[in-house]
């Protein structure tokens, strides 16, 4: 086994299309085997924190969402994009436009929105009106110098009826209106990964990313330092990575039916190092980049 | 005054934000001076035609309601990117979902729409719900090679009651979403204009384009070879084109009130060698771009 793997001590879940389908009437339905992977990890002493682009909810609304999937899960647990943009809009004295999901408001209440002089956008869905968009728009270009906030940069993702445009492609929208580039808050942005690895207490080189997302689980892990996993549930689709730009090929990637969180806690137990073996012995590495995998992971 | 302008034949005008601005009840409210203008143009001799990114309606009801509005216009006189995408969708036996206004439907009545294996992408104002491209994207996503034809690529537009975004933004989406590039038809396509110059039976070299937008009318005609004015009525703003990546500068821009059409016309009688000089001597030629622009005009 590789050193780097001894010395593993943390974990960061993506949630959306790795631990649970989002969704549905009930809000969602849990991938295979994840909320046994969930409690298995926990048990094996590994540290854990939950790395999500979610901002169609609050953490505390989401989080009581998985627990009543099945999840052990906590809001202390849950790094999410929207307490971040909070941080930075207070640091910047920028009072936002919002265009994002009703459910996500109140992680604003106490940020000042009037007379705005930025936007921030989350994944809005419904709210994604062509309505909405033009006032976003007006916001913007009004601007002497336009400031957009993008919770993530998300190209889409998967919900129990199938794919939806994210974010991502919204902000590219607004960015072309306006000829400006977002400050994207949340996934692959390093600072976002780096606040996530402080909650664990584990520097970047002691811990894995597991998600589905080859840009925003993958790439920004692997800007940051760590190594990263992409699972091949959610979004993932065969033969994507290829066309999009990421500093390496995902260090491994799961072939499993079941999440990948799954798959690593199948091959544990209680053993910190028997579950780091299982990361490397059980995953499928993608036979097209084995050998920059090996030297990724050497 | 210089040899070439001497030379000019002819002229392509913009429609909307040179003519008149859309959007309201009555469907628009003409520029002034500028259905006099179009008038007086016609009456020098010069060629004209009318070279519109439009795709909120067909041509007959787009021609209708511009009558309505007091100008002297035909559908034969007017080069729209329906059916030019048409002629390209036969010409490639490529079967559209459209993504586009209601009123825009019956340009392409007789083209074969059942399992589509491209996207039709124009301006659909209202039709941009949530819904809607959530749906065009999952056919995009859906094929082996994604195709995706945008009428225009125009960044916004202004409308009565405000500016509003256009096409380009949501082509910008998809693209991002699916990791595409959009074919473009309409302005500034150079295959566009040229057939637009073959409807006047006029070289680009004999030709200048009128229009308010820097990229799809200016950058689009230059490329061309052809001359452009930018006019400052429209969604013309202060201090925007200098972000923007053309060819050129415009050829000339306009400080007027009122249509450049009208102030072309406005010193003109029947003379075409008298308008084409006050093209020249009536224009504001940008102060920051002086040298650039005579060098251009040289």
């Amino acid at each position: 086994m590789a050193a780097w793997a001894r010395a593993v001590r943390g974990l960061l879940l993506d949630i959306s299309g790795v631990l649970y389908d989002s969704g549905g009437e009930g809000g969602g339905v849990p991938i295979a085997g994840s909320a046994e992977a969930v409690r298995r990890i926990k048990a094996s002493g590994l540290k854990l924190q939950f790395c999500t682009n979610e901002t169609q909810a609050t953490r505390e609304k989401f989080v009581k969402k998985l627990q009543g999937l099945g999840f052990d899960i906590s809001v202390a647990e849950v790094t999410a994009p929207a307490p971040a943009a909070c941080r930075l809009l207070k640091e910047r004295g920028l009072r936002p436009h919002l265009l994002v999901h009703d459910d996500l408001v109140p992680e604003f209440a106490d940020i000042d929105k009037t007379n705005p002089n930025c936007v921030v956008i989350g994944d809005a869905a419904e709210n994604f009106s062509y309505a909405n968009l033009n006032e976003a728009f007006r916001v913007l270009i009004g601007l002497e110098k336009p400031v957009l906030i993008s919770l993530g940069k998300g190209r889409y993702y998967k919900e129990t009826d199938g794919l939806k445009l994210d974010v991502g492609a919204y902000m590219k929208a607004l960015e072309y209106a306006c000829d400006v580039e977002a400050e994207v808050v949340g996934k692959p942005a390093k600072a976002f990964f780096e606040s996530a690895l402080a909650e664990m207490g584990v520097p970047p080189e002691q811990a894995i990313m597991i998600g589905d997302d080859i840009v925003s689980d993958v790439g920004g892990a692997q800007q940051c330092g760590m190594r990263a996993v992409q699972v091949r549930t959610g979004k993932y689709r065969s033969g994507c990575s290829g066309a999009v730009q990421v500093p390496k090929e995902p260090n491994l990637s799961w072939d499993a039916d079941s999440s990948a969180a799954g798959c690593i806690a199948a091959h544990t137990g209680s053993s910190e190092v028997a579950l780091q073996g299982a990361v490397l012995e059980q995953a499928h590495v993608c036979a097209r980049s084995k050998s920059r995998v090996s030297a990724a992971w050497g």
